[in-house]
């Protein structure tokens, strides 16, 4: 074996791996989702959750890998539907000859390149899903993310990471700030504007009423996966093992998590007097997805400022998203479309010169505006593109087979409505069992006495 | 380091990064269990689950590795208890002179080959697991796992992988649709029928009852993590870093998981009119079942195939063991059994002449009944001798210490009876004080008005 | 791309996702103290850590890492801190000029030894939150997170790992049985004196009160992520992949914990009449820990010894640490601070001459006292150095801000009191629902007969 092939089988492992990681993130944002919403909703989000990857799968491989990555000018239409299309990358040993130019710079095969992009395409799908929770029906989720993954999500792809103009602009956005985090929240946002807060949310003339989650082991849970999944993300997206990247890449990462969440944590407890740990979860990913775009174009030190930014945005973020009367049941888009905006504007701010083949160093850094003004090109032009094609997809799903389940449904739970199955089915029983029990044995309470 | 040792260094590397997702499947199994039965029987499960990697470890260390592995005819008998005999293997730079023909092929450490087999040789302990709950001692099970982990598994394995008689007669399984799934799930049958159903399951003159799970969140996440195992599964079995293999591998085993979970959630929804949760994770694991004979054998486009199919089959899998009356609480019989005998067939239907060294293209490919028929031998090979012996061994338990505990423990549940334990202990003392909170504070039912 | 080049690529590799695993320990302790732990509890459980690896994240960026592993003597004082200081490890490609001599053994760059050692220190810190669950304040936690994160654990830490006398006096801590674990046992028995026990845990003349903990099924899934992310922990300490090392640590570590999970579980049986399950997982992290110093230097079957001695230990240490009256609600300093010393001096005991590059050894093996009597003197030295800072840590934040909630806080729980979250916050909402509903639908008892 020669090193040249030895790097390729280094390098292929480490991309699956790192996509095996990023495939788990569907637990921990299935668990953050279920954690943050009511039980009787539970079962349906889980599947939803379960669900969406294979349905993502799907659309990624017919159509949107091609669409994302294979040459062309506005979207990709060289090929590339079901895995067509001459590979020819440095992995097969020859120049390349294939369809797929805008990543011939990873030297992996090709299936390995699938691979690590669809489990970003199927994040994005995941994003939607919790903002839509506990009133959309269970069908019409499962054909927007169809919609999503197959078209959406591939098109906008293409101009930053496919090889299109806001790649040829100087745009960057290293794990996908804007790809993944920004277009799912563009579409979870339009979700939200079509299908109206849940009921009694905004009752008219009074405070928002705050609905509570139905398990906190969930969301700690779902946090650590999460957290877990961007060491895959971010160092991931090398799709190489350059050692000084790769290290540099996850210390900055989980440095911006880190002042994410404890910012989050002491901001939130000095606004509304007590560390609430959902924000503390929140805080965590927001750091997270701020740093996803600069992750390989900025210092240790620029990490942590821009989590610690995240920390308190994301808190305020939630706050505002209430006052618009825009119910996001697990404050996804405060997530993931308000730092995946500010994570790609950082690029412009804090980014240096050289790091990651960065043309221009950033703003703060006495680079002008050369750098941001791409990024803020891209904000602009791929915020208008999800949003407005996300919204034209939810009112084609809305006239076609509806969004809404019924108010009675809604109150009832869309577990037994929709799914036929509750999260806790056999909490009847032994709950009667229980009270049995309490009746016989009643508490001793000699315990709670020193 | 020489460009050899390098390649060893490597594999080594993804040989065991990825045996540690295979082991981390036991968690899988657990919740899925666990959240499949009752809330009665939770800390039964859960302790089963932890405590058969521990009994398998020791089953296959002291006898299995050697049974399964050593040079020898019928079962290896050239040693490799406790680890002894000469490795020898490529990695120890001379050439081959050990006890350990069958795994030559590999060039890692022959540490790493026995993490790597052990993993796998826990899997099929844990399949037993699932389908015996809720009526099954404690104390049965662990020896009973013993005897699959130390002889059966072994000597069926050493017919496929160990360099037995199926393996010269051309069988290929290349992750172990047969040598993991298939005996697993003989040997649950077997236990099933000696065992008998659960109390009530199947009143006579009337429909089988259903009995509910406890929890939808052990099972999607059990599903996720099954998954994510599914990926050192499949790939980590080359036990190499070819990368185009483990690419094509992750693909395959993917898409099939992909069309599993959505045929499955389709045609359940359709044949139950509601879309089954359980289901849903049942099909994904069917789809994966199916894959792991074949993955390094087939096409992507066949891999959609298998798993469509096996989303259907493990529906009606279920219900005809239900007509059967052989009750399985998880349907693991249906997952691992039904779907570990198809994927084994699928190699010689699907399979590609040349891929991953196949000899013989399949029945579908032109190839006639050249691979079939090794396939079909090793399915009722394996099968007659899985189900035999694991038959003799349940009844051996049964006349030794019993199987089964009494009518009164069973309905009081297993947690109390053997594990002196409720899986949520302080439900009573909270209840009785969520009682009180309930009374001083009602309900505000406001919020549910718009 | 030289060889040289490809293999620190590789290393690279290998240590940032042993790294991961290892930080994914953190859900791991999560789980495991929130099971073991009363429902009321569990959102301060599961926020402290969440939170905690923020905290020692930044105490080791800060401060941690170049005292710890800094050129210097009693502490390491040539710089580090904010990651300064020069590289030049054998990955940079050139000589070694760089301020961390003690970690210039490791070929991989700066940054990836940054991550590696980060995920250790954190551990540390996740030890101490089980101890002090359930009475303690969270602002007194978080802060003295921060002391030990980035004082206590890498002054002791730099007499082991960073070149300091205990490491020139030849005592060997391969994975940090001492280092880790020792340590944050230390600190967690200092904790605990300064704190006191629970309300109504000793109750004068009688028995102490067993508090249930409240979920099972936390305490399973904790166990196995803990079980995972010791082969990351134990194999990754070698931070290169050296195949014949790396695999039998893997193995070594994984007997050790096979044998400690079975041998407490039948000790516990035998003891107290049943198999215990979280003396079953408390068995594996016991045979776990134990093994983390010596995985390294001893043989298989020694491994196996290890385990088994730290099964029964770990269930005499529960006892004996409830007959010193010395309230741990989840074990920690049972599991990490017995076992912790133990592991070390069985460094001395089993290790084998040129393992690892052991200078001697140990008793059982005809070595003397010379390997052992560094170990023993370093268990002292450790020991006496973290129980006293961190007693004076204790101190000093009891005097500060006090470390112990209200006794009525404590009663009501620390969600509501400390976090203004309840864990499970829609279970009054849906208990008022199900109890409606079991009055219209009285539970089917025909279900239960046969």
């Amino acid at each position: 074996m020669t090193p040249e092939q030895l790097k390729v089988a280094a390098d292929t492992g480490w991309v699956l791996l790192t996509a095996f990681l990023v495939f788990f993130m569907n637990a921990g944002f299935g668990l953050v989702e279920a954690g943050l919403c009511r039980k009787k909703n539970a079962t349906m989000i889980l599947s939803k959750n379960f669900v969406v990857f294979a349905i993502s799968t799907l659309g990624f491989y017919f159509a949107g890998f091609g669409l994302m990555f294979s040459d062309g000018g506005l979207l990709g239409t060289a090929g590339g539907w079901l895995l067509g299309g001459a590979d020819n990358s440095p992995a097969v040993g020859s120049r390349y000859q294939g369809i797929f130019g805008s990543l011939n710079w990873a030297g992996v095969p090709l299936l390995a390149k699938f691979c690590f992009e669809l489990v970003f395409c199927g994040t994005s799908a995941t994003i939607v899903s919790g903002s839509v929770n506990e009133r959309m029906k269970y069908a019409s989720f499962l054909v927007f993310s169809l919609i999503l993954t197959a078209i959406v999500y591939p098109i906008a792809g293409h101009w930053v990471w496919g090889g299109g103009f806001l790649a040829q602009a100087g745009m960057k956005d290293f794990s996908g700030s804007t790809v993944v985090h920004s277009v799912g929240g563009w579409a979870a946002l339009a979700g939200i504007i079509v299908l109206g807060p849940r009921l009694g949310r905004y009752p008219a003339g009074a405070k928002p009423t705050t609905v509570p989650g139905h398990n906190m082991g969930y969301v700690f849970l779902g946090g650590m996966i999460l957290w877990l999944g961007w060491f895959g993300f971010n160092p991931g997206s090398t799709m190489s093992l350059d050692p000084e990247a790769i290290a540099r890449i996850a210390v900055v990462t989980n440095l911006s998590a880190c002042t994410g969440t404890l910012v989050a944590t002491l901001y939130a407890w000095w606004r509304h007097g007590k560390p609430d740990f959902s924000l503390t979860v929140n805080g965590c990913l927001a750091g997270l997805v701020s740093i996803t775009a600069p992750c390989a174009y900025v210092t240790p030190e620029a990490s942590i400022i821009i989590g610690g930014i995240a920390g308190i945005t994301v808190v305020e973020a939630v706050v505002m998203f209430d006052r618009l009367r825009l119910d996001d049941p697990v404050g996804a888009t405060s997530v993931h479309l308000v730092h995946g905006v500010f994570g790609t504007i950082c690029v412009g701010l804090f980014g240096v010169k050289g790091y990651g083949g960065l043309a221009h160093d950033g703003l703060f850094r006495g680079g002008g505006f050369a750098q941001l003004g791409a990024q803020l090109e891209a904000v602009v032009v791929v915020g208008a593109f999800s949003f407005t094609t996300s919204m034209l997809a939810w009112l084609g799903i809305k006239k076609g087979i509806g969004l809404r389940v019924s108010p009675e449904d809604e109150v009832g739970g869309l577990d037994i409505a929709e799914m036929g199955m509750e999260a806790y089915p056999d909490a009847i029983e032994m709950e009667t069992r229980s009270q049995e029990e309490v009746r016989i044995r009643p508490p001793d309470t000699s315990r709670l006495t020193e």
